[in-house]
């Protein structure tokens, strides 16, 4: 977090403030693969985030984006040394293991990009079942009280939120609705791919838990709980059209407008 | 908008119900440059979102990501015919004109993959700057009961909003805080993409007006604004580190936390 002095307005008067501001830098994701004795690099991102948890940021996003199948496939993630000294900590480097062959004109690319079969709803979904080998086990019923009782329990643990008021948080709770992990980002698609690259580092596994988004739930952030197998998704805001037809196509279970004693069931159907 | 099935949860009891969501689909956006006579092609980006305006969006990103410098160097903007069925409208063309030279290699990659001076906030900073050679016309003294008025009338002209609760939005206002254009899309960056594409396709200048969000305040929210010479932008939500940053050092005038009788100036300083 950053301190900055303002000026702040109310009802047409003006007094100087210090204000908490989240901090928002940019994060290059490098790739290095092939034989030990022949490595080459890939520069395959560069992402605005918070900084923090970056090695967790980058295991969730080749996770997530289906650039790696699980977390064995990676030798080891850290910031490169061999930079500017102004970008030291913004530019990280993840080690695929030698024996893993990489196509890097298809990982430059962005992943939809990359997918041959087209550009529509259909060919999107269709894409994150090719990505993705994974099957959703199905969450089953409902708790009412478990899922109502999540946003607060996010929000408590929310300590970047309540300074500046301008980050979105991703959580992981278990299935009597127990927090996991948390983590807060200014970008929520990095929020989420910190928790989920949190839980495959730690071994934990998100195959019966939920991940609840503090914002609304796109199709990019229902994709990402499909790859990582995770059953249930709750959104305090609204889902997308496109984020529903995934959802029920998947088996994942999404709830929206999550507030109070209140929230809706999109899918299944 | 889509209408589905969905199940209402309200203090433990279940209601099965009708829900309007917010459409979202890819839209891939091409290049074509060169000679008339020995035209190519590119394809720049895919972006997740909600269809309509597209040639809006489509202008808009070429702007303000630097592509094009004014609308007049791109001949037309249209959708492709060429594409399978279920592909049509998620595919558009922005025509080139033929006297512009263009480097595929760095229009291919992401704006700051290609910015050669490194992946640090400054040189986020610098990289704007770079591409951008408008001058910002600093706002001067703000006028409180002009810019608390403004939400009100953003989200009064919100349609999609109403029926959904799921889309950002983006408006651009006049000097004495009449709504010029409002543009919805289920992306922040879209939404405001739409607005200067349409304010750029319409003639409409956007140096003596504001711009209000209805999100957060991110850095590249802040970069569009500078890009495209709006002088005030002013934000629902917070805005973070690199924002405040970025608009003190371009002369934009930056608002955040726009509620009520209440909102807080973070630039100038």
């Amino acid at each position: 977090m950053a301190t900055v002095g303002i000026r702040r307005v109310e009802s047409g008067s003006l007094t100087d403030a210090d204000d908490l501001l989240v901090t928002e830098e940019p994060l290059e994701i490098r790739l290095g693969y092939g034989p030990l004795d022949d490595r080459r690099e890939i520069r395959l991102s560069v992402t605005m985030r918070t900084p923090g948890h970056d090695e967790e940021l980058t295991r969730g996003f080749l996770y997530t984006e289906g650039l790696i199948g699980e977390n064995t496939e990676l030798l080891r993630v850290a910031h490169c040394e061999d930079v500017k000294p102004e970008e030291r900590g913004n530019v990280i480097r993840a080690e695929l293991r030698p024996d893993i062959e990489v196509d890097p004109a298809r990982w430059q690319r962005n992943f939809y990009t990359t997918s041959s079969c087209g550009v529509c709803g259909k060919s999107s979904i269709e894409a994150v079942h090719a990505t993705c080998t994974r099957r959703i086990t199905p969450w089953g019923a409902v708790d009412a009280d478990v899922i109502t009782a999540l946003p607060d329990r996010m929000r408590a643990a929310q300590t970047v939120f309540q300074h500046t008021g301008g980050i979105h948080a991703a959580a992981l709770f278990g299935r009597a609705g127990e927090l996991l992990l948390l983590r807060e980002d200014v970008g929520r698609h990095n929020a989420v791919d910190k928790v989920i690259g949190a839980a495959l580092a730690g071994h934990l596994p998100t195959e019966g838990s939920m991940l609840l988004v503090s914002g609304r739930a796109g199709f990019e952030l229902v994709q990402k709980c499909v790859v990582a197998g995770i059953p249930l998704m709750a959104a305090v805001g609204a889902p997308s059209s496109l984020a529903v037809t995934l959802a029920r196509d998947s088996g994942l279970t999404l709830i929206g407008f999550l507030r109070g004693e209140r929230f809706n069931i999109y899918a299944p159907q």
